[in-house]
């Protein structure tokens, strides 16, 4: 057995995080396949070639690395027997549950195959929240707060992927019997006057990202490359971190209808979404666990294949799970092609429970009280606060029931928990929302059914290697594209407008938060279809995700991303329906194309074709505000619809 | 055996073509499910209840025909033996081919089973132009001509949806040994001076739907009410119309590329469908029908199914028919849901073959003269000129690459005449386009490759029985829509100009049939795709088809169906892409509505319902309307593509 810290003699050549080059000198010495001198000399030119474009001080660090490759090689020869007294640490620590225990641990630990069938749920429901019980501990470095400098935006907590890093408000009772090492901060917010502000890391489900050091928007005046927060080693903290953090669970929630669904006031909500084993850095999860904020346990996803649909449901654990309550969003996974049918579905199921539960308690209004009954029916819920108070009125009706003695009294009891109204959000990436599925999407949409769309836009088929999508940008090299895609990106918001009774958003949180915020929880709150795509960093990009949210400025910045909101509400009260929440675009495109490696291909086909490239993007670019700003004038009303149109989130009573 | 003469009665008792009360009261008297008084009683309720709403008179009539059909019913007795002298007449002419005569009769005559596999064609081709053997005969009146008051126009012979009445103009000497009821009179135009103009029914084949008549614009100015055709009792002119027919068809057409493609024009070239089976009376053959004469056997053509597959590959018969030089379309159909890539195949097969040719020809180019093979390479062929002159380019490459040994000489004789530019049709109803198949249409048309699409949109699934589709007006009863349609017709044409690079048309051959060929010939020569979205007039929409150029006529004026055509051409060249074909909305649009069936369930529900429903349809269309001419005043330069776009039309060496 061999090792080799490449980590460390990166960092000392200045790669950075990237090993490549250290693993491959590495490899061709251990595998022989050519003789030393010879491996080393090709592995030199293979350098000179492939760095040639990132310029000289790229090539002499990586030619550094290979030089200094194999003297940090080291052989390990494995004894006859172990000697060592400690043993290895249990999969999952004892306080995870018996089912954690018993199953998600015995896959963890690759002994799947010994389960016996009985050891599984036998409805295929299958146990959520469990990705909590990995600890996997893979962050190099963690954050570190300071809190004499934060500023309390909680923008580290919206953009953090793996909802690793959490903030909370706290009244000061709550911190007793806190750890000596928790740290917290006077609150400085107007609504929660005296209490105290905690921010904290998960010390062995963070990913080590740095997403959250680098969206932090507070300096030290003095010193300003010092924020708020920084990343240090996570061998030293892990240990005195732990205790925080469990501490910091068991810290109280503000009640969800006291919070402002802002930036800010989203991130006081728990996340229902934790810990996915997407790629460190994910653009795709922090949209995800919003949503899980935003709109809690009314959720119901359906989820298209993709990425999404692997880190939402990767056995053995999943990142979904339940609040305190044990309440927890409804999640699941159909097929590429099928994602908004299968969705629909859910519509039409939530419909039709809420419309029989509906129907017994008008027939059942003598016996639980016509007042209680027309509240309950007549409600709208589509605040927070509403919901909050519709779910009262639903847990009195059950009371009422359970002294009744009609079956059909047994029959609401079961089905009364729909009358609190869910929310239905369609889930997937471009590849199926672009592509394979777009047909069935189109379908839904056209529909006027109260469903909510969220394309994860990475431009490319990521889960699946790469592939180029419609969704893919001019240029962009992907498979099936390797020199570059040929046409534009189609435009998937201006498709849904047609229709003009979809409410259709594009956004990038990492551009602008307050928008996307605002996007979802319009989308929501319309009774019809709503398409929000938001723009998403990948890794099939090709750069180091803690650049992410500054490439989403610079997406949005140039005209390349642009932002908008185009809701019927408006049109209804006379004003164009179309608002865009971007500026023209005021940064050249050069900026945002040419640090991203997929884009890079066409440059290696000489500087006549990246100057050929360049101009098509901006006129792309030119061309689509265009457009959009012209629609922004149009002022016209939502279309008609005959009769009018199923409220399914209002329970009318004979529905 | 009982008969009766329906339509007789029928005509006497003023129900013209309607003989279903009839045929329904003689079939309870013959099935004496009930006692004769007590089935009267019930037949006059339902005619009384069924007719109500259609007024008075129709239901007296309809009480009339109820009580004189018995009288009309007789019993024929069938003697033990047959006595007539008269035998059948055969399936199928003897003139008819080999083939026709083998196998097509066979099927005909209901035999199709007793036929060996070995009957059949081994590799799945299928002898076209078989319908014109059918001579079914079923028009019960046939079109006379009045040359004295004929203008020329053709749009009898454009409108035709069965190639049933055709126009010719031809020399004089020609016209030697025309049988002697054939008639001419001198041709008007300045085109071909001194010639002749013929018009010209197929006796055997005309359906009687009485469009020509309906279309005819021409009048007697004493006599209004007397125009240029008129339809007359079918058996007094069969018999004398066979050698005129025949005649007719034996006469020359003149050459292609001396006729300008406008409506007239497109009448004296050749119609290779003909005769299909379609409903008399039908939308959507005209269009096809139209395709062939612009584009002869240039044509392939991919067919989704629906109506469109059926009538074009109808077994035993195809109307798709070959020219005189045993050339004509390449037809075939695939699935509802993949009709669009099928296509795309087309075109991509088309290319490689033309490609691969033009590669051979760059080697070969020193053996066959380097003129030839540049001016074969070079030439855009985009006119039926320029074809013209391409074809007999390749006739002499053809000629000069005989003489040559080489073996590479062979391949590119048999792959020359892919260098003559081919023109790939996708053509399917709005069940394909709109919904099942949307997805791979959408897709096709994002790869910018040419190919052009031609929707035949009925407006409802009308081949499968009348489901309702997306393109399916609000308030229109379909199946799954019985009481009309809830949302209001996708915008198939608004989600192609999305793209920028798509050419799209929507046409109304029956209202603007300038505009419709106009649009087919600039779909055709875009060097991209195209989409020409066709209204088509369809049984399903619950009037008399004869009808159907009226009810074309009100749908534009009213501002239901828009006339338009987005060309990126024009984009090109500075101006906005967008050009509107049809004025503002210039009628009410109840005067479209209340003439067609499928919009009177919603009447039904009463006068308010009635109301909201026509309120709610002008302001779908006043929403269209607003639309389109925003979008009329947007001038934007089309998107860029990397590189040159393929230009598949244009062969070039080593493409």
């Amino acid at each position: 057995m061999f090792v080799v810290d490449a980590h460390r003699l990166a960092r000392e050549v200045g790669l950075g995080g990237r090993i490549n080059t250290i693993m491959q000198t590495c490899f061709f010495e251990l595998a022989g396949l050519l003789p030393r001198e010879e491996a080393l000399a090709r592995i030199r030119e293979s350098v000179r070639r492939s760095y040639a474009r990132s310029g000289e001080d790229t090539v002499r660090r990586n030619l550094a690395a290979v030089d200094a490759a194999l003297s940090h090689l080291h052989e390990v020869r494995i004894p006859d027997r172990a000697t060592s007294p400690r043993s290895r640490l249990p999969v999952v620590p004892a306080e995870a549950p018996d089912f954690v225990q018993r199953v998600t641990a015995a896959m963890l630990a690759g002994h799947g195959d010994d389960l016996p069938v009985s050891a599984f749920p036998v409805d295929g429901t299958w146990p959520v929240g469990t990705s909590r019980w990995e600890k996997r501990g893979i962050a190099r470095e963690l954050p570190v707060w300071e809190p004499a400098l934060c500023i309390q935006c909680n923008k580290c907590a919206l953009l953090c992927p793996h909802a690793a890093i959490r903030a909370k408000v706290v009244p000061p009772e709550a911190l007793e019997g806190a750890p000596e090492g928790f740290r917290t901060t006077a609150y400085e917010g107007r609504d929660f006057r005296g209490w105290s502000y905690a921010l904290q890391v998960a010390p062995d489900d963070c990913t080590g990202c740095a997403l959250c050091v680098a969206v932090c928007p507070a300096h030290d005046k003095q010193e300003p490359s010092r924020k708020a927060l920084r990343m240090e080693p996570a061998a030293a903290l892990r240990e005195g971190e732990r205790p925080n953090w469990d501490f910091f669970l068991g810290l109280p929630d503000p009640p969800r209808e006291t919070v402002r669904l802002d930036v800010k006031g989203s991130q006081w909500l728990e996340p229902l979404f934790e810990f996915s084993g997407a790629c460190s850095g994910c653009g795709e999860t922090p949209y995800l666990k919003l949503l899980t904020q935003l709109f809690g346990d009314r959720l119901l996803v359906a989820n298209a294949t993709g990425c999404s649909s692997i880190f939402g449901g990767n056995l053995p654990t999943t990142p979904w799970c339940a609040n305190r309550e044990g309440r927890g969003p409804a999640w699941s996974n159909s097929l590429f092609e099928d994602n908004a049918e299968f969705g629909f579905g859910f519509r039409l199921a939530v419909d039709s429970l809420a419309g029989q539960a509906a129907q017994l308690l008008v027939r059942l209004s003598p016996h639980v009280g016509e007042a209680l009954a027309r509240a309950i029916l007549e409600t709208e819920a589509r605040s927070e606060a509403e919901v909050a108070a519709q779910r009262e009125r639903v847990a009195e009706l059950k009371r009422r029931l359970r002294g009744a003695e009609l079956p059909e009294a047994r029959r609401l009891e079961r089905i009364a928990d729909w009358l609190v109204r869910k929310t239905v959000w369609i889930v997937g990436g471009d590849g199926w929302a672009y592509d394979i599925g777009f047909g069935g999407l189109d379908h839904v949409l056209s529909t006027g059914r109260d469903v909510n769309v969220l394309v994860l836009d990475t431009e490319v088929y990521s889960n699946t290697g790469g592939q180029q999508s419609k969704a893919t940008p001019l240029g962009a090299a992907a498979k099936f594209a390797v020199t570059g895609k040929r046409t534009p990106k189609k435009d998937l918001g201006l498709m849904a407008m047609s229709y003009g009774h979809v409410y259709v958003a594009q956004v990038a949180l990492g551009a602008k938060d307050a928008q996307t915020v605002r996007a979802l929880v319009e989308a929501e709150t319309y009774r019809g279809p709503s398409l929000v795509i938001a723009y998403c960093p990948c890794v099939a990009h090709g750069y180091e995700l803690v650049h992410g949210t500054e490439q989403q400025k610079l997406a949005v910045d140039s005209g390349i991303w642009p932002l908008y909101r185009f809701d019927p509400r408006r049109a209804e009260a006379g004003q164009p329906p179309l608002v865009l929440d971007s500026p023209a675009p005021r940064v050249p495109v050069e900026g945002f194309l040419r640090r991203e490696g997929r884009f890079r291909a066409v440059g290696e086909a000489g500087p006549e074709a990246a100057r050929r490239f360049v101009e098509a993007t901006r006129k792309i670019v030119e061309r689509r505000a265009a457009i959009l700003q012209h629609l922004a004038k149009l002022s016209v009303a939502s279309p008609p619809t005959r009769g009018s149109v199923e409220r399914p989130g209002r329970v009318r009573a004979g529905a």
